[in-house]
């Protein structure tokens, strides 16, 4: 299942790095604890609507933008799924991390489901 | 402030209202009661991530378009909110509704802040 609060993790993650600033920098601005906001980062923790206003204004990204950024990577997660889920020869759509070692040559068809 | 749950709530009813479906339909499918459903409907309450999944498998829209969606709505919702803030003539940046009644005349600057 792809789940919104990483992606999003990612996303803010991967802005402040951009921007160069440290987890205290952006916290501090964005009157958020550092641990909180490194648990938000690593996708454990749902940021309420009001924390995320305020980290996307420390990080001065229009909350559009950051949403926007998150739409694709989302969209990159669910094709990515889709296509690890493979139909094997009992016609039964099964996740790839579950078929048992050794079958890779069973697969037949990935399914688009 | 422009927040991600009003948004969220506005899409996601509007995707419900367009396959001519009701609450208790959608709630019944997405594992969640009709009241909380209504409520993230109208952004009252945050939906965790893995609730807005199962509200999105519901109506059979992908998470990233529902997100794509609420970005396209946040950033008007952005635009509207940064033309509403006018300069007075102090040069302070105030909100439009904080604006006594009878001082339409005296807006001289829509700012872009």
């Amino acid at each position: 299942m792809v789940l919104l609060r990483r992606e999003l993790g990612d996303v803010l993650r991967e802005k402040r790095q951009d921007q160069g600033r440290t987890l205290r920098e952006v916290s501090a601005e964005a009157s958020c604890s550092l641990g909180y906001l490194s648990e938000i980062e690593r996708g454990e923790k749902e940021a309420s609507s009001e924390l995320l206003a305020s980290i996307c204004k420390a990080l001065d990204v229009p909350l559009s933008e950051m949403l926007s950024d998150v739409a694709d990577r989302v969209s990159l997660a669910e094709a990515a799924q889709s296509q690890m889920t493979v139909v094997l020869n009992d016609g039964l759509a099964k996740p790839l991390h579950h078929r048992p070692v050794g079958t890779r040559r069973g697969r037949s068809v990935v399914s688009a489901a």
